[in-house]
This record gives C-alpha cells, structure tokens and sequence, in this order.
C-alpha cells in the first residue's frame, strides 16, 4: 500500500558530487513510484539553522510528503536519527533540531519513533553517508506504504531536540530581532514577523527607523520591494510572512554588509516628529 | 482531463533558497501527475534578456508543455501577468518580454489571456513571489485540464510586451552584431546567426577576420572547436544555429575580457589577399 | 516494450545554461515514462577523471538505468559514441575512458555498440552537441524499449578506450596512491582503500603517519570524522570504500592545500616507538 507519492529532499551536500544522486537513486530502488522533489541542497555545510529556516518556510507549500532532511555535523556520533509525524507528512533525518521549526510549521508533532530497526536500513551502512545509507532507505520504505511504528523504538516528542525559536521580541513600541536569513537577491529576512510590525504601528505606506550593525537607516515599509525607486532601500512584508529589508534591484545584505545573527531593531516613524 | 504532462520551469531565483521547491510543491499539489522540466533557475537576477536567450534556445528541445518563466524585477507592480498559448504549448510569467523570444520560437503568439481570475490562484497572494502564488498555480490548474480561456481577461497577441530582437545586420560584406551570451565553458555566443555567416561568403573551412572590443582577431571558422588545436580560438557554427567564438579546452570570454551586449563584426577572410 | 523506467545524466554543462533542459526535453520527447536521475551536471569542464569517480562511486546506488555521461573534450573530432551494457544497465556517451571505471563497478562491459545508427539520433544533429543530438536520444531509445543491438555496430569490448585506474601501491608496510577527489566539505579522497589500511595494519582506532605534499602529518584513522574534536585532522574509512582526509567540522583541502593528483603515503604508528 502506497502511503506517499513525494519525498522532499534538503541537505548539505552541494551539487558537484554525486551524494545527492546516490539518495535519488536508493529512493528510486525501492520506492519508483515517488517523486523526489528537492528543497535544496546548497545549505552551507554543517549549518542547521540555515537549513531549519529555508525548511520551515517551504513545507507549507509542498504536498503531504516525507520530508527528508540531512545538515548533520554529528553524522556517526551518538545523535539518533528520527521520524517524526507531523501534520499529513512524515519528517525523517537526524534528531539535531533541523526540522523542528518545519515540524512546528506542519502542526507540531504528533508522534517519534528512533531509528532503530536496521531492517529498513541499507545492508552496508557507513560512518558517515547516513542521507544514502539510513535516512533516504527508511523515507523511502515508509512512502512505499510501510508502517511509521515500524521504523524503530517509540520515543516521547517532547524528547525531540529543537532549536531556540529566532529571537524577537516587542519592548514598548520597538520590535526587536535579527536576521534570519539572507537570500540569493541579498534580501535580508528578519526575525521580526509582519504582525509584530503591525503590533508597534508599522503598516505597509509608513516609514520605520531601522538600527541594525552601525546603521541607522530611515526606510519606507512597504508590501513590496518594487514600491521604491531602483537602488533605494525598502523594508517590506515578505512571502514568507517576515519583514526584509531589501534594495530595489540591487543587493541589502552587500550594502549594508549585515550577515544572518545580525540584531536589528525597527520602530515606526511617528508623523508629528518626521512629516 | 488532462492537458499537459509537463511543466517547464525558468527563474532567476537561484538554488540556495527554498523557492525553486515551494514552487515545484504547488504544482505537485494542484497537478500531480505533471513532471516539471528545469529550465534553469541561474539567470543573473532580474537579467530578462539572459533568461529569453536561454529560454528560446531551450523550448524547440522540450515536449508540449506549460512553460513558467519568471525573472521579474517588477513584481508587485502594474505589469500583468499573462498566459500565451504558441504552438503546441502555453507560456505563463509576467509579461515583460521574457518569453517573447521562446514564443516567436515556437511559432508565434496564437491567443494570450491576462491573469485575472483569482480563483486559479493560491488563495493567499503575497506581493513579492508571483511565481509561486500565482504563476505555478495557474500553469498547473492548465496541466491539469482547466481551459485557458478560465485564465482570464483576453488580450491582443499585438499588445503583449516583446523584447527587441537580437542587434544584427549584414553591411556590405561585413556581418555585425552582438555577444548574445557567455556559457559555462566560456564560449562567447554571437547573435549573427550561421546563415549570416553563409550570407558574407564565411563557411566551414574558411577564415575570418574578427573585430570586437579592442580586439583584431584572424581565427579559423569551422564545424567544432575541436577542430583547432587545444589553446587555439576558433570561430563556429554552434549547437543553436549561432556563430560562437571559442577557445578550444580554454575560455574566450575570459581570454577576450568580452561580456553579453559587446559589438562584433566579421568579415570573410579574402584566400587571394591572405592565402 | 519499456526496458528501462530510469535514464541517469551526467555531463560538465553547467546549471545556468539550457543544456542539461534541452537533454531532459529531448528524453521527455521519446520517452516520456522515463524519469532522469541528475548525477551531477558540475563536473569540471572536460575533466573526464573526476566524472569518472563521480559516476563510478554513484552508480552501485542507482537504479537499473541507461546512464548517459557526457564530458567531451572531443567532441566534433574522430572518438566515437558507444553503448556498452554492464551489469543490469547500459552506458551511452562518449568512447572517451569517461564510464569505464563506473563499469567496472557494474561488474564489467559484456556488450559494447559504436552509436552507428542514425535513425535513433535527432533528425539535425550539431558538431558540439552530442548530448542533446545523440546521446540522449539513443539512451531515450533504449529505455523506450530498442534494442541494443539496434543502437550501431558492435565492437569489441577490448576496444573500449579505458582510464587507467587509479593509482595505488603497496610497498613493504607503506600504501602509496594520491587524492582522488576532493568533495564539497574540503575532505580529501584518496585512491588508497580501506583493505589497502588493513593490509598495512591501519584499522580504525589505529594512528598513521601520513606523508602529502610538504606535510608529515601524524593523525588518528577513525570510522568516521566525528570521532575526533571540531578541528582536528583525521583520517576515516570514508562512504565509498575508501581512505579520507578530513578536518571536522572543516576543509583538509584548504588546510593541506592538495589537489586531485597530490601523492599520499600512509603508513600505520608502531605502538612501540609511538605509544
């Protein structure tokens, strides 16, 4: 019985080898019917918070799957690896709280289960290759219609490792929060959500005073980058529910030179101070 | 009823986010059985000619489709987003001319619909990432079997934005135009086309004088590039019908310091002058 | 009759042209049941060696498959295009030694066909490029249920253009070989086995002493990286049989600076003179 037509796929592992591939083709022996569809696979190596966030933001929008995800500094060590249901999808990979924001996005967990019955595992399995060898063979069994119990030993959800939620707060009317992460155009997602904005007075068509690094920036806030003029800073709501901070047609994070972990405070400009 | 069994897929959005996925998530979710062919996802960000070029290039390769293409510096402002059906396929992205050049490609525009109906829409639309909230939705509700009338306002086939062609002209008997793109290997892909060359006495075997940047170069014109010695330029009748200028096992856009948009003239080498 | 449900690609093309769509397309056209599992398209341009690593340590995890490899210096000159079966797959690209070492793996060539027949090719085929003209097609042909046979001559399996393997000694208690590749994560393997270690006395848990480059490097041999402190060099029985060089949680090629071709001689710590 087929429980899963899609896999999802993110990982570390970069596009020159041929790791993702040897995934791929484990999924396609056992499991030919599902599409793999790939998240990404350019996560910078080791960097788990990078990989929770374009996670978290993209299971949304894919179909009930299972999901699985591979940033594992700890590969060999004494970490587990998991599957953990949520919602109407399956996350398989290492317990290191790399799906645990996608997995709140998903609805929260359900039920865990360790990794434990090597039956569903490759008859080799390596030190260091867990994707090829445990993850993707077990992802792949269970979208071939295998029970989800029969993955391994049942384990308590709330024992599941998850990562600090991204820091922001509101204190009187500044929202506070960081960069959460950067993207291919140099936009610079925050921490700070779109309500939080609306929350201290910061509606799209109103001006917010921005510190971030050494900066003190005046910025329109807008419900798109493209409501400045090229080359002028914006912050807006973006796709993914946050307030960025973006040049039109040009790059924010090489302007104003602010990695991902970057603190970065916003208050709305009162009219009566600056008509 | 099915329409379509594939989707093509060219954006600027690069591969380190999670974008190119949300968007390969929503058309498994509306139309599962449609395979999605990547076109690329590494045009220069906002480079609407680079993605036409490779674009027109691709599309005679690639079999019936709905074929999505967004690179689109100005979402989110008052340019449409249209569906154009040419030939045996149907073309879906902002209309600034990007698929302008593939459309005249596959034989012309036939019919072209603006995107006015919502309800082929995600219901959420956010104002910065079209492709997934209302491109892809609407690509693969037309895979799936909606008629592309549903998708909204018809519009005059005469009013859809195109890009200008590719500069070329024969003077005399010289060929002029320009570098139209640079591709991995470093060959330097001219807009004169192969027939151009035909036109100005420039056939496979021949020589011809080249001038482009600073540059005063006699190089051989042949079939392939392997037909010169390793580390020799060579001019050649390429794989898309277009003279390129190469340097066998090297790179000539680098040796040459020539980017896309640079002029290039050429003119047959005269066997009675320079035997 | 379908013969294959998997065609494999791996080619030095790039990601940001259309050459690897227009191969998927031109797959897409003949066989349209056939999924294409992407090997790596970022293969060094015309570095034959490290395609043939990358295709030979990923194909034991793929499915049965017609595996199309395309790294083609030579493309346009006197090599030939081939079939060869191996195993429970056939192989098409170019006679170039570029899968001889992934037949291998698949238990040796048993047929080989010089690609002959131009019935199975694109109708207008270029001089530069056979992926797209002739490779792919007769490969989409094969899995649509052609015979091999079908594909051209048959040769001599003999006469196949083979790499030399890679190179690897043992001498006295001192295993020779050099870095095979180098992986996304900077860790450095080399054409030494893991049997070869255990030959020479090396086994997990073990020390060795390890001459590269300039270096003279004394490092724990591990089952895997994470055995050692963030940072620290350590030698392991990597995931396709052979010895690495890592930094955890680092990149040993930047540290090292050796390249693909470095030598290495490893040899095991007397426990007596090195406690």
């Amino acid at each position: 019985m087929t429980r899963f037509r899609f896999l999802s796929f993110l990982t570390d592992y970069g596009l020159e080898d041929g790791f993702v591939a040897a995934c791929h083709g484990v999924a396609a022996r056992i499991a030919p019917h599902a599409a793999v569809i790939d998240v990404t696979h350019l996560v910078p190596p080791g960097d788990i918070r990078r990989g929770a966030a374009v996670l978290a933001q993209t299971v949304p929008y894919l179909p009930p799957a299972v999901h699985v995800a591979v940033v594992d500094p700890g590969v060999g060590t004494a970490r587990r690896g998991v599957a953990v249901a949520a919602g109407d999808s399956v996350f398989v990979g290492p317990d290191n709280g790399l799906f645990s924001w996608a997995v709140t996005a998903a609805g929260g967990a359900a039920r865990a289960f360790s990794l434990t019955n090597r039956a569903l595992w490759l008859a080799d399995v390596t030190a260091t290759f867990h994707g090829r060898d445990i993850f993707m063979p077990v992802a792949a069994q269970l979208a071939g219609g295998a029970e989800l119990t029969a993955a391994g030993t049942e384990i308590d959800v709330e024992d599941l490792v998850t990562l600090p939620a991204p820091e922001r707060r509101i204190r009187d009317s500044v929202a506070e929060g960081e960069v959460l992460t950067v993207d291919r155009f140099g936009n610079l997602q925050l921490t700070i959500t779109t309500s939080d904005a609306a929350q201290i007075g910061l509606r799209p068509g109103a001006t917010a005073h921005i510190r971030a690094g050494g900066h003190r920036l005046t910025v329109p806030y807008r419900e798109m980058f493209g409501a400045v003029a090229p080359g002028e800073l914006v912050a807006y709501a973006d796709s993914a529910g946050l307030v960025a901070i973006a040049v039109n047609g040009g790059n924010a994070a090489q302007r104003l030179g602010l990695p991902p972990g970057a603190k970065v405070s916003m208050v709305a400009a009162s009219p009566t101070i600056r008509p």
